[in-house]
């Protein structure tokens, strides 16, 4: 149910004294081969963190050996200096394993603004190293969680392939291209220019439709790596889905363990003009704070749907939207019309269907409700 | 101190039974003239409610005598009956004063999606006419509260003339173009051409910077009527610069009293190649959740100033930003600089700003932080 579950990887998971917690805090993710193909895409956030800088520059060439990741500080904002540990250790990784460092990934996360202890994090690879397994995917992903309260782990089945997930993220959640650090590897034989195009379909429609706070992160990854062990070459179609499969399941995970959150929200976009209308239609709503704290109290207030929806700029007539809470269509054309009393919000699902009446093009984009434990969390976060 | 203190107008506040509480829940302020200029500004939201559709109309021809308020129901989306209460509305003012209907415009504000009792309202009307007085403006700014916790007055004095002033508005607080509803009477002698000019320019730079919450309201409405009963001509300029203090007077009442905040916070953003740059800089900031958390918890978490700034299209050199917070420069280069322990945020006033580094211009948007209160305000404000 991990990284390492497809064949030709092995990873691990150690405390590196990052966290004052004493727990694992530094992972590191090897493809073994044969092939070492690769596509990745980062965040949007043009205020790009040091590993963010350095990466970009690894993954032109379409070749990845090995990701090194940390948790306990983001290393974004820490100066050249900052960039000089990134870049150190990657080498430190490239030394180990007898490879070149422009092949080592390097993704960070924690507080925006603290420099990472450099020796700490060279100490670590070198522990990591030594305890690399074949089963130490889950390992890995309890050493890059920062306040997930769970680790997230996927494994999705091809016809003698698999690919293998896990990620980290519970706040900051609002990707553009990339959310977070996330680590997929498949034993299939993929080319890295048809990793790239996959993997591009499948985060579009899963990670870049998750917005649990509207706050767009510094140090998003999403990493594939292809070891080709398996020998067997899938269609483009067949792994792209798989990789859809494997990214949802990811997302959705990510979306049940977000910060303080009581009410995962569903919002639904239908017979929009186009789908990039029914994401910007559904974003507004995910992003209304009045609308998320009235989830938080149970209260179906479709006004606020409706509030949220006229400051877009999505095709549809103002005087004729329908809008449906848990399958109840507490609105129609913009009047109201089922009872919202029917509308029963006191379990954790909430599905929003928004009717545009425009076009025919549909998107969701998940959300989480605004609540007193996410204050709480987010005013406590660095002290 | 309020809308009847310039010469040529009269007011009322009355109990109409919308709100439960049986407080004072319908306003009018009447413009006896001799002059019967105005201006108006509305929300920029597509979703408007009906009393903003038949009031776009009414101010077309720049002649206002009226303005009838009420709390208690926005008439928003409530259809083709919610709009012939409006009209219905607007029709028994004029009755009364025997003037016609289209030169009364009608504001409501309170719940979205619930139709407002027609007969109340034409009953509250015939009272608050029958109130009507020169003192009455207290009453009329009483009346339009909703969650506001007090009410809002301004008066700015001229050379022998003056501008008054009411509000109301603590949530869902975003506006483009007007914010609320907002009642100016002057007794200048200002054509409606020179009061649209001056009107836009005031709110541009008070009520436009205004961003509690991220959300932006169906209803916003504010008006402007000039009398002329002082008989005196203000230079355009000098009148504009009055109107501009009392719009910002207002708005910062607005910020006060926004709902559950504990701290008001300016972002002011300096040396933007552009004014809408700097707009865009700082509005992203006053919407970024976990930074508004953060100063709840008294945290001067500056990652979070610049992860907000990387998702603006303004003109910037990623690594060369500088953020102060309360006048303590934590950030220079983008990178740490002075100890954030310096930053004492127990106070309710914070300042945050924001050095760009790419032209001359500059902007100031302000916000509230995101409390417990907040959410428990907006969880609970429709049950």
């Amino acid at each position: 149910m991990t990284v390492t579950a497809p064949a030709g990887f092995a990873a691990a998971g150690v405390p590196a004294g990052l966290k004052s917690t004493g727990a694992k805090d530094l992972a590191l993710v090897v493809n073994q081969g044969p092939n070492f193909d690769s596509a990745s895409v980062f965040t949007a956030n043009r205020c790009k963190a040091n590993p963010i800088l350095w990466s970009q520059e690894v993954v032109k060439d379409g070749v990845v050996r090995a990701v090194v990741l940390n948790s306990g500080g983001a290393n974004c904002y820490t100066g050249a200096e900052g960039f000089q540990t990134t870049h150190a250790v990657a080498e430190q990784v490239a030394g180990k394993l007898g490879i070149g460092a422009i092949d080592v990934i390097v993704c960070s996360t924690g507080l925006i603004g603290l420099s990472n202890p450099r020796q700490n994090l060279l100490d670590g690879v070198d522990a990591a190293h030594a305890a690399l397994s074949e089963d130490g995917g889950a390992e890995a992903a309890e050493a890059i969680m920062t306040t997930d309260s769970v680790s997230k782990n996927v494994v999705v089945e091809g016809a003698g392939w698999s690919i293998g997930g896990m990620a980290k993220g519970a706040g900051m959640l609002a990707p553009q291209l990339a959310t977070m650090l996330v680590v997929l590897t498949t034993d299939a034989v993929v080319p890295a220019a048809d990793l790239d195009r996959a993997l591009r379909a499948a985060t579009r429609v899963s990670f870049d439709r998750l917005d649990s706070d509207g706050c767009m992160s510094t140090n998003d990854t999403v990493t594939v790596m292809a070891s080709g062990a398996s020998g067997i070459t899938p269609s483009l179609d067949d792994f792209t889905q798989a990789l859809t499969q494997a990214c949802t399941d990811l997302a959705m995970q990510l979306l049940k363990d977000a910060e303080g959150a009581d009410h995962e929200i569903a919002i639904t976009v239908l017979n929009a003009a186009t789908e990039d209308e029914a994401v910007e239609a559904a974003r507004s709503v995910a992003r209304s704070n009045l609308f998320k704290a009235a989830v938080f109290g149970n209260d179906p207030n479709w006004g606020r749907v409706l509030a949220s929806l006229g400051t877009t700029q999505a095709l549809f007539d103002p005087a004729d939207l329908d809008v449906a809470m848990n399958g109840v269509w507490v609105c129609r054309k913009s009047t109201p019309a089922e009872d919202p009393a029917g509308v029963d919000l006191t379990g954790r699902d909430v599905t929003v269907t928004i009717d545009l009446k425009s076009g025919t093009e549909r998107a969701t984009v998940w959300t989480n409700d605004l609540t007193h434990a996410y204050v709480h969390e987010n005013s406590a976060y660095s002290s």
